[in-house]
């Protein structure tokens, strides 16, 4: 098969694969219908972080084409969602919600043993906890690309707003304007919340934000922002602060935000960010985050995707084939595009 | 009035200070009856945290003398509990069950402005939103001891067990076998913990835990103690991890035996203590806690003290009057005592 390969910083070529096959009789192959760049991709483009040279891409949705002997519930022709984790369902970590803590379980696309999503099939172990099959048929492109969302980047802006206690008549400020925090702008304003502060200076994304339910925008960054968002709540911060970017300055922004006894919820990827305790204890103000358990989540958000009450898949701006990967990834990059949508097969 | 005065590093005396007297419309002035030593006394006693020169002690019950033309919730004669920090009650924190973030709140006995509990009498700001009169009369030494402990280090251990998310069935690690771990043990059996296991080396702490509710005793340390948690629960790690001493060691134990997905409820004063938010995200384990908001907690517990469901005042250990008070302290920092009461006057 014909696949995404990472061959270093900056290379990103497509080259052929072996075809994935049912190894396990708990595995299920899949043939990818549509594939996306996440944020944390670009992390290995650009050198900041380690990849093995190989297959990459994590988010996937696609079509059952073959299923091991113990598969029960998806069957071939099924069309289901990958959440970026595969997990066995069946650990104690998996049965408390945690499924990103799978103790035999692992990510697609690590450039070494499972493949990734970008290509046209992936081998899923353990189908039946790993895959969601999504019901009905003839699903329009937007639900399309608003399911491939759940794979991932919603799911993840979503744990962000729930590790952060967002519910009914929440204030949020949400620190990071990318898909993720766009992402989590739409799950605050799905759960509830009653203004939704979100800080992007970047007209397109202020839009979306706009359109995903932020009720205020804030171009300022840093000290300014957070001078911002205090002059803003009357000097009191924001019952839920949700950093989406992994930076320092985007936690130190979201500490400095949020109101005494409140959460911050974190889901950037932490690159040099550190935790002052000190300051967090007089406030008592928490974080919480991290890897988001997409599998649990996916279920829960499904409806809402089917029924059209929300629209994640308005995050990609960007979209190619396969033969376009590297220009998804360079799109992402220079920040042309919020995210880049692959489209690799056909339903 | 007679009061201890800290006059240095383990320097504790009884000298004079001005009766207080009523100077804002809603102040009170209570009469002493029963004071004690916090573990965190033990920080300035030790000359390892700055502390003014002056009046000392934040923990104390007694009876009102006195109040100001607009107090209204308590009168002359009551029996009342001061928590150890002073709130408005009317500013956003206050309203939103975080008085420890009060805007206009301080704190008794840090030397300077507001006295402390460990002397004859002391001017309470806000009286009306910052004392809890207790119901009744004619308590018991026993009852009374335990009313006490509300003031702070009941309420502090409760504090751990909240912020970690302690409920019905949790299994329960508690970092710190002080008067406030143990008070964490019997806030955990309270909310229905269905294991808690306990971190004591020291024999009388051991059986004090028991009493409270642990139902698993360690006497290991660090690394030792990590492992043998994770021994005891299969690997997977506790519900709730409770970090009741604030040193690194500590912090590192709680967050190494927390399980994916959990929190970990600190309390204990960091003393520098870190994060490791690399080591946090992949497992989703979060930490919250800080100053225990002891005026919100008073009333969820004092049923449970006047009914005699709890006992916490049983952590005192040690007692004396006034005039032993360098004792109190001494007694404590070479850990003779769990915690030492001090008796000042009578009801």
């Amino acid at each position: 098969m014909r696949a995404a390969i990472y061959c270093g910083p900056r290379c990103i070529e497509v080259g052929d694969r072996p075809d994935p096959v049912v190894t396990a009789p708990t595995d299920a192959v899949v043939r990818v219908v549509l594939a996306c760049v996440c944020g944390s991709d670009l992390w290995y483009f650009r050198g900041e972080s380690p990849h093995a040279l190989g297959s990459i891409g994590h988010e996937f949705v696609g079509v059952v084409e073959q299923v091991g002997p113990e598969v029960r519930g998806v069957a071939e022709g099924d069309l289901v969602i990958a959440p970026f984790l595969y997990s066995d369902g069946a650990c104690p970590h998996c049965r408390a919600g945690w499924p990103s803590s799978c103790v035999a379980g692992g990510a697609f696309g690590t450039g070494e043993g499972i493949d990734g999503g970008q290509g046209e099939a992936v081998r899923v172990p353990f189908a039946d906890s790993t895959l969601v099959r999504v019901p009905g048929s003839g699903h329009s492109d937007e639900t399309m690309r608003s399911l491939l969302t759940l794979s991932d980047v919603m799911c993840t802006g979503h744990h962000a707003a729930v590790r952060a206690g967002v519910g009914p008549g929440s204030v949020v400020t949400v620190v990071g304007d990318g898909a993720v925090g766009l992402s989590a702008v739409l799950a605050s304003a799905r759960l509830g919340a009653g203004r939704i502060i979100a800080l992007s200076r970047h007209p397109a994304r202020q839009e979306l934000a706009r359109v995903f339910g932020a009720t205020d925008i804030l171009a300022e960054r840093g000290d300014a922002a957070t001078a911002a968002v205090l002059e803003m709540t009357d000097g009191v911060g924001v019952d839920a602060a949700l950093e989406c970017v992994g930076t320092a300055q985007a936690m130190a922004t979201a500490l400095a935000v949020a109101r005494p006894g409140s959460t911050v919820g974190f889901v950037g990827v932490p690159h040099g960010v550190e935790l002052p305790i000190d300051r967090m204890f007089p406030s008592n103000i928490g974080v919480r985050g991290g890897v988001a358990p997409a599998r649990t989540y996916i279920p829960v958000l499904l409806d809402d995707v089917l029924e059209g009450r929300i629209h994640p898949g308005h995050v990609f701006d960007f979209e190619t084939d396969l033969d376009g990967i590297a220009e998804a990834y360079a799109a992402m990059d220079e920040r042309r595009a919020i995210k880049s949508l692959v489209r690799v097969g056909t339903v």
